[in-house]
């Protein structure tokens, strides 16, 4: 007697990187907001009221990673992980993503102190993100790397802002574009570690549901913070909203 | 020589009071959605929305609590904070809140085991409330006990409940209403020990400040659920969104 029918077999490996690749439709890549982005629709409030917020994203990134190391009981895992954390902290010579994207705030007019005061981060931006932190704080580290494989989808979205950007946003300088060139060769690096990781660990076709579930979380997650973004700077936004300092 | 300029001296417990209670000013009494929702503007599938998207936040009181208990050191405190798992988890005779809430659920059309499943959840409504949560976990018990302080203004959206949807939503069956009359004499109860904390741990110019913060934090998460409500649910709506079961 078959105890696994055919429909509960696990996926094989190659099938199954498939389905999470298949995620990628719902990437927010297809959200109004940045499609409009990407056709120079945006407005340079609108534009500074992404990149202040998506700040938040950025800064809370290394605490994501740390998060994951700190439940995480393999060396060599460990050693490979680190490495996110160095690549937006910065070490050495190398200034790392943060500094790179407070650049880019500067490139679209956001003074250097303001964005760092988090000032400007809308309150649903930030529960969107700190529940990133917070999955990985508290989920078996396996699946907090399942939950970084939006980053799969990264190189694309970092390509399509680098190919328009210089044409649709002349007053933006090219050199604060720097972050979205870094992170294109870094994302495929960590994307190669975390479907490693995925693959080996989500093993029955119920946990390899779950690694489905895990990434449409972050998929939401990043969808939210347009939604978000796009509701607080409508077209006749002329300012950014935030506490007075 | 005075150190404490009078600017940073710390204000009286009844002016502390009064400015925790002039944040009322940014309740979610006053978000567009509600005040639709007061004037009967809302279509049965915008009031099931909210129904059961508000149900998650009723969920997640009893964590939320629990974890304040987790923290908290001082047993006469948690001999009054306890009550409040009872009121929304249920004991004896009294089935609770939460029921309460899934009674209201079925009032406007919303079938038990739907809402239980929480499948109609959106994602920025569970972001907001989970940041609830997992402040109440991170907190100090005190700063978790301020946040809850949105209580104080929570009788007259309840009240307005009661006043005005027996004559704007005559299909909902007025048992259903359950629950919002009986939080107007928990609120109460529950304000008085969230003050006496708040009042008596906040004691300084700028714990006073940060206390302020921290309800308008909670104020937020509040707000936020609106929007994504709002967002969701235009309209022209017609059927609840959701993962299929």
């Amino acid at each position: 007697m078959n105890m696994n029918p055919p429909d509960l077999m696990p996926w094989t490996h190659v099938e199954f990187e498939e389905r999470l690749r298949a995620k990628g439709d719902r990437y927010h890549i297809h959200h109004p907001f940045n499609v409009r982005m990407r056709n120079g629709q945006l407005s340079p409030t609108q534009i500074r009221g992404w990149v202040a917020n998506r700040f938040y994203y950025q800064v809370c990134i290394p605490l994501k990673d740390a998060a994951i190391l700190s439940n995480c009981d393999d060396r060599e895992t460990r050693r490979r992980w680190m490495v996110r954390i160095l690549d937006h902290d910065g070490f050495g010579d190398n200034a790392g993503g943060i500094e790179a994207w407070t650049r880019l705030g500067e490139a679209v007019g956001i003074a250097r102190e303001d964005l760092l005061s988090l000032r400007y981060v809308l309150p649903p931006v930030k529960f969107a993100v700190d529940a990133y932190v917070n999955f990985a704080r508290r989920a078996p580290w396996q699946e907090a790397v399942c939950s970084s494989l939006t980053e799969m989808f990264a190189p694309e979205i970092h390509k399509e802002r680098l190919a328009n950007w210089p044409t649709h946003y002349q007053w933006i300088e090219p050199e604060g574009l720097g972050y979205f060139r870094s992170r294109i060769s870094l994302a495929q690096r960590d994307v190669e570690h975390g479907l490693e990781v995925t693959l080996n660990h989500f093993t029955t076709r119920a946990a390899q549901g779950r690694a489905l579930d895990i990434l449409q979380f972050k998929l939401d997650i990043l969808w939210s913070m347009l939604d978000a973004i796009e509701r607080a700077y409508p077209d006749s936004a002329t300012e950014l909203q935030g506490q007075s300092a």
